[in-house]
């Protein structure tokens, strides 16, 4: 990995920014111990938000910390968690679960969305599939008078199989609260082929508590099951944590602005705390609130999901039409910046952007599951 | 880790211990190459008695050796295995075994037992379980005027599926021939669940040889098998090493003193060597004797086996109530004290001991297999 | 591993063919970053080829790099790839896939050949079996006036299953372009058994390219399926890369001389560059020769493999004896000897000398898949 540091006068020097920190912004190590053991992590530290990369993770982000306020959940997997020891080939299809305790977490490439068996009952789609535990080559890390950047690319390929390329980048400026993910998806081979991503972006205590509100520019919203319809008034609104909660999720469309870009909050009960998400619907045309408010013991987390599709299982979701088409060569280019909020003028601020997006457009906030949405409507 | 070592003049000198070894009675090392790579090795020496313990494996123990006398068997697997090598998922069920060459190995914790697939042909529970295969984190290792210890935590914990831990000490005293496993394992979830856990503890060449014999205060013994019932009456007896013999396998319920205790001593053919198992009867109620006096190179090993349980498949178990129940947070302690004997008069006091516990009460040998015990019984 | 170089003074100095090296003709290390993260590689030079032996995928060859010409392919795969990345175990049975990316990679020893899953649909042979993903201890490496020699051990063993061993050796000469393997397959169990073993050597550019051709002293040619069949006419010749060419597999037997040797020729369409092997028809009696030129996105790649069956499902080569039978501790040795041409001389001396073992006699190209050769015949 080349890093480089800024060499001249106009640069922000990061002593500045770096609160102690004799490091510099950018720092390698790998973990020991446990499911840890072997795990290279990525620190970097623009100042004021410092976040852990994953590269061996496709690049996840296990957790970050603003002004010393840590954000992600407390998963009741104790990683992170290297990928030797994820096997998600398990006949369940959920072996993903084991290494599963990220703040972002991409879910795709092949595919995402729950586990599908063939008719015979054996795997043909693990959950969330296979980008989550595949290792990044970093091509570069770098810092400058624009910020601090991290590239890395990760390959789902295969003879005979596809060969997709994931190439990331992480950006953020000196100072700023907030990070943007510059995704590049490319089909490596000379054929036709398609992708599915789905950042499933997780938050627990503090920032989710009883309470807590995510606030959107709804332009429709369906429930995935029953249950989750029977909720579907609170949609909106987190429970405190509750020992056996079953998850409820909630299938988004949003508005967006007259540029195509749309925003998703999630706050604190109090409004004084908050992340947002910021990004294209043409691009991450589909949204998946995932309402997970079992014990904290259990895993009390709350997922705001941005994707192509919806994580229904891939066959369904084929049919839908909501995989992304990639000609031999080409590349899809997905951008997400998420930023946090650490006082209440900064939450009411961005809950009026979004309520500017919405610009009074009606909600369709449907009553139960609809069949072009939910795998298991019927 | 913290390595805590005596510090005051009261302590014994490890010095005086270690037999030569200038490294003190802890030490940590990994080994290369092959199916080891990267196998994690905690040595502990208490001057008479040196194990490996296998973090990776579960708290596992690899060997021990006894005034330089070498416990434990010759595997096929030349092992330790680091888990990365062990694809417990293959579809027979049967990858465990890829790994498996220890002197003691936990099995377990959410089920253990021989695989179990579904009604569609798919494994649901692979053989013995995941916990020799999930690595510990080391929360403590230390030496004192009491002995060592060594402390690892090891999880089995995933969203939407059993969260449990087991917290392990290994404690030895200075220049004892003996050692003591003290296992809590907790339920770390808001929601009750169940778990088993059985002790796979193997021996083969030299301890066990031809005649060698099994000693222990039997109520009853169910051979699991109708081959297994063909040999009954010589359950206690070890053969000679025999180039396909297939496995012969006895489930046994064991007498307890006054104090709730019990005891099993394996003993050479000579008498002039044995190792002996301690434990509470309520704590782990099932024993399991494994006779596979096959051929040294396909492995000439006896093993056993105490448990929660016996080795059938997980549902068998469970139908007949021998999984462990624990509340939300509840944790369960179990204890076990292993001791070897290096000459005629201890493995003869240990025998006598064990008929002292047995008291002359008659033992239930049954000529076939029972449908209480025996998964297979029809 | 032990190092022994050259010391006496009739041994040739290494310096005259390291070519500007400083570091001698044997050289280890570990590959750092995404897939090849902890890939050992043991590095040798005789002073004019130049090879990445792999212990940890079972004693591979990565590359060949003669005169500073590279042979191998370029799989779509980035490797070399550490077995810990490859779930032999999916579904499909294909996960060895993920993995292959190598010039020279062992296919067995239990079995190899197209996946295969029982009744109910469960895999029961992966494809091209473990030996591929599983690591070598290597036993010795060394350089004297012969040359240079690297040995390792792969074990495909577990209880109650096959105790089968590969000891490899690796060895070259001074200056060769080209070297040797001496694989000794031994039964290590009191039991009889059976293993199968192919030899899975792969070339792309430059040395594969449209008009590249096949010279073998045929006997008998079958294609394997309809598909192959009609183009079984152009058999020999190679295709430019073709965007969703599909694989085209002959089975072949081949001619020897009068001391039971054969050979194979693969040289490039100019006739200036190749690679030869020669062997024992008796101790490989198969041949496979796999076309596969995609596009070189996709993997542009011709498979010359000499086995001892050929790379059907295991039920079907063990119905038609292609096993090979170990008795209880029996040892069975293949010799396989690989050698570069660099220039047209060199290749039309190779062409004739196989034309000489032909001597001749008639080639019997068949013209369709056939029942004792093609699992897929009917």
């Amino acid at each position: 990995m080349k890093l480089m540091y800024p060499t001249n006068s106009t640069t922000p020097n990061p002593a500045e920014y770096s609160d102690g920190h004799q490091a510099g912004p950018i720092r390698r190590f790998k973990l020991s111990g446990g499911l840890s053991e072997g795990v290279e992590i990525v620190e970097i530290d623009n100042g004021r938000l410092r976040l852990w990369l994953l590269p061996q993770r496709g690049m996840g982000i296990w957790k970050a910390w603003v002004d010393g306020a840590a954000f992600g959940w407390q998963s009741p997997v104790r990683g992170p968690v290297h990928p030797a020891f994820v096997n998600l080939h398990e006949a369940s299809g959920l072996g993903w679960l084991d290494g599963f305790d990220e703040m972002l977490c991409r879910c795709g490439l092949a595919s995402n969305g729950a586990p599908e068996h063939d008719a015979r009952g054996a795997l043909a789609y693990p959950l969330h599939g296979r980008i989550a535990n595949r290792p990044a080559e970093l091509l570069a890390a770098g810092a400058s008078e624009l910020g601090i950047h991290v590239d890395g690319a990760v390959d789902e390929a295969r003879l005979h199989g596809t060969k997709l390329r994931l190439a990331s980048r992480l950006h953020t400026q000196w100072g700023a609260a907030g990070f943007t993910i510059i995704d590049r998806v490319s089909n490596l081979s000379a054929l036709a082929t398609q992708f599915q991503l789905l950042y499933h972006i997780n938050f627990g205590l503090p920032l989710l508590d009883a309470g807590s509100r995510v606030c959107a520019p709804v332009e429709r919203l369906v429930p995935r099951t029953a249950r989750a319809a029977a909720a579907v008034a609170q949609w909106d609104v987190a429970s405190a944590p509750q020992a056996g909660f079953q998850e409820e999720v909630h299938f988004l469309r949003l508005y967006a602005d007259a540029g195509g870009q749309t925003a998703v909050l999630l706050k604190n009960a109090a409004g004084t705390r908050g992340v947002s998400l910021h990004y294209a619907v043409h691009e991450l045309p589909c949204f998946t609130l995932w309402k997970n408010t079992a014990d904290v013991a259990d895993g009390y987390v709350l997922g705001i999901e941005p994707g192509t599709n919806f994580p229904n299982p891939y066959s369904f979701e084929r049919a839908q039409g909501r995989t992304v088409p990639l000609a031999p060569g080409e590349t899809h280019e997905i951008r997400l910046h998420i930023r946090f909020h650490l006082n209440a003028a900064e939450v009411a601020e961005q809950e009026a952007a979004i309520a500017r997006i919405a610009a009074g457009r009606a909600a369709a906030i449907e009553s139960g599951p609809a069949r072009d949405c939910c795998a298991d409507a019927d």
